[in-house]
Parts: structure tokens; C-alpha cells; sequence
């Protein structure tokens, strides 16, 4: 049987048997550039259906199907983790979208701070980028990015339950504790990354106070916020995730 | 007292009073680029005597000078943890490079494996990296950037008592263990990335062979390099190194 080498995300419904009809954009992603003809495998998932291996029917620039064989994969929702972090220079902030789906977060959420750098997102953008970063880590499922955010607002409509570890810069070199007994499954939890000039006075006593939040330090130096982004998720996930 | 805004490595030796005579582009930077004049504050490192809060003494494009006013931070060194990854794409490399010596690597190893993408890289565009990343997240040691070596003769003069922390791809959606005893202070440690193809069969199967060698998985997606070598890290550091 013939390796799959494309992997690639779709919204259509994905079942045995199920014939797939392909977009003018799938279609010429798939024959034009990928040169793929019919009876070509490639490996598909919509984050609904897990990942199944599909076959080329027909090979055609604009009206291009597909059809299921069988499933690869069955879906595996990530832990109910969200990303809270503040947007800072294009690639930067790409970045972190892309490490946060390969570290398997459930959503991810561009936050306004008062120190934050920019103050508008590319959602369809940085969504793109999940859904990339998705079809290359062999997930089955894509995390959702949130339209940009002010963060007070989202600490006063915070969900019941959920907790909060908060990333400050200010404990730099404290001791790293996290082991936190709450788990993802009662409420979920959220993991809070600054911006480059960090939280300001009232924002980090405001995050203190709140009975959800775990301040955690991450080390003796200073991260930069795609570092914090994927340190963090690690020690989340190692203690609360699903890398048990 | 006028803040630093700031924070440079050099080579100069540092000391109480000790006066520093700048290189050319050094002075260009201080005096043409960042506009500073007699009596602004400056951070310096050297890796070998601390931080120290500087001011200029002369300004001038081609001779300038500054002078030790005193010690801001003792010299800090990080654990004994090499790094050793496969260079991928030009930007990656770059990031790793950064991450590593943010995350408190000793030394970043380049290393070519049978499926490395390139097989050559430019040892001083990333020492350079290391050095940016040292003067940004606040520490006072730069972690040496190694010219590329071979994998396999790598592990055939592997250090005595060092221990290797293998990040093998195939052990994904296994579950996370890492909890070695061995301490950095027992010989260090070596923590190994593979290239985008992940290792040969071959290499994989030399490398759990070796008696030094522990293999981690890194969760259930599979995590680029870049991404591999900060999770990596996070998890040495949190359990044998500097952030405990």
C-alpha cells in the first residue's frame, strides 16, 4: 500500500465509504501543486471524524473528489487547556499559535494587555497557522484562535472553575513549582503569557489576587513570550495533560 | 539613578572601576545607534565576571569608553546540559539556538545524522544568535555554539559519566517519563534532537544501545524541532537543573 505523504485538514464530513467533493483551492493544492493523480493516498481529519486514509476518485483542477478507505487514526481531543497569550511581532506571534497546537492546546486566545505591542490580530491568519501546524504534529484535532481579547474583560466573565497558571515574569528566578491537584477535567484550565513588557503593576496584582490563578516561575532567565508559551504548556502537560 | 535600557556582552574583562575601551562598532552601536552620551548607564557581561552596571565615559565614534560603576548580578552559570540538535531550516536553526541558550543550555552542538536536511552551517551567525539571546533574557553566560559534527562520531568519544536525554520521535504518544536520578553534577548532560525525517534505524537503534542513553517521549503530537528542544529542555531544567 502506498504511503500517504500529504496530510491535510478539511471541514467536509469524513466516514467509510463517504466520497469527498474538493474546492477549487483543495483541488489545486492536491493535483496542481502536489501532482497527485487518482488512486493517490492522502491522510485527512476535520477534528470531528479522527483521521482517515483517503484515495483520489477524480483528478480534476476544478472538480476534484475523493473517497474514504478507512480510518487511520480515531479522534483525540486535546486536554480542555487554553492559550491566553498577548500578541507581539508577526513572526513571534506566529509562532506561538504554531507551538500551541503542536503542544496541544484546546483554544488558543490573543489577549489585549496594557503593555501589549499590537492591538490587532489576523485571526483567519493565525487560524491558518493551527490548522498547518495540525496537519504537521499528526493531531487530529485543530485549536480554535480567539479574536483579540482585552484581558480585564476576560478575567471578569472568567468560567466558573476554571483555573488560571499565570506566567509572571517577575518571579524569575524562584523556584519553578507547579503541581497543581485540580485537573483539566474539572473546569479546565488556562495558561496567561505576557507581553514583551511584561504585566504592569495593576494587572499583575488584579491576576495575584484571583482565587483561580497559580503564579509560576519559569527559571532564572527571562523568556522571551514564544519560549514562556511552550515551557509552560510543557510542565502543564506533563503534570495535568496528556503527556501523563 | 537612570535605568539601563541597555544590556550588552563584550569580551573586556569587568571590575570594580575598571575602565572599558570600546571597539569601533561597539562605539557605533552605543553612540551612533543608540544615541548615548556621557553618563548613561549600560549593562555589561563578559560570562566570566558577573553583570555589571557600566556608564560612558567618552563618547566618540571611534574611541569611546566606558567605566565599571559596580556589580548588578554575580556571575550565574547554567547546568551542565549540552544541547545537540540536527540544523533544519535557516530560521529554525536560529530559533534553536536562541531557545537554548534562553532555556540555560552550556553548550549548543550541532550535529549531522544520517537525515539531516543541510550539512552545513555558519558557527558565527549563530554564536551570534546565543550572544542576543544571553544580552535579552538576562543572563550572564553565553553557552558556546559548536561547529557541526557528526552524530556517530560524537557518541563514539562520548564523555565518561555524561548523560544523554534521547528525544526519539518514535516514542510518540507514549507516556512522558523522565526521572533520572544521575544529576548534572555527576558528569552533565546531553539532550539530543533529531532532524525533521527524525533519526535512521540504524541510529535509533544504536542510541537506545547506550548505556548512557534515556529515552523520552515528548507527548502524543509530533513536536518540530524547535518546539522538541524548549519542551525538552523545560523538562530537564524543571528536574535536574536551575529551576527547581
Amino acid at each position: 500500500m502506498k504511503q500517504a505523504k500529504v496530510r491535510l485538514y478539511l471541514e467536509q464530513a469524513l466516514g467509510e465509504g463517504q466520497t469527498i467533493p474538493l474546492e477549487r483551492d483543495q483541488a489545486h493544492y492536491l493535483f496542481g501543486v502536489m501532482r497527485m493523480a487518482v488512486g493517490d493516498p492522502v491522510l485527512l481529519f476535520n477534528g470531528r471524524d479522527g483521521e482517515w486514509r483517503c484515495e483520489v476518485s477524480v483528478a480534476n483542477k476544478r472538480n476534484g473528489e475523493l473517497v474514504c478507505v478507512g480510518m487511520t487514526k480515531p479522534l483525540q481531543l486535546p486536554p480542555d487547556l487554553w492559550l491566553l497569550f498577548a500578541p507581539i511581532k508577526k513572526a513571534r506571534t506566529d509562532f506561538i499559535v504554531e507551538k500551541a497546537a503542536e503542544m496541544g492546546a484546546a483554544r488558543i486566545v490573543p489577549v489585549n494587555t496594557e503593555y501589549t505591542n499590537s492591538d490587532r490580530i489576523r485571526q483567519d491568519r493565525l487560524q491558518a497557522h493551527a490548522v498547518e501546524a495540525a496537519e504537521q504534529c499528526g493531531g487530529t484535532y485543530v485549536p480554535e484562535v480567539s479574536d483579540l481579547q482585552r484581558l480585564d474583560k476576560l478575567l471578569a466573565d472568567w468560567p466558573d472553575r476554571r483555573q488560571l497558571m499565570f506566567c509572571d515574569e517577575s518571579e524569575v528566578g524562584k523556584p519553578s513549582i507547579f503541581d497543581a491537584a485540580h485537573g483539566a477535567d474539572e473546569g479546565g484550565w488556562a495558561i496567561l503569557i505576557g507581553p514583551e513588557g511584561g504585566f504592569s503593576d495593576a494587572e499583575r496584582a488584579r491576576l495575584k489576587a484571583l482565587p483561580f490563578a497559580h503564579v509560576v516561575s519559569l527559571g532564572p532567565r527571562i523568556l522571551r513570550a514564544d519560549t514562556a508559551a511552550v515551557a509552560a504548556m510543557t510542565l502543564w502537560q506533563k503534570n495535568l495533560g496528556d503527556w501523563g
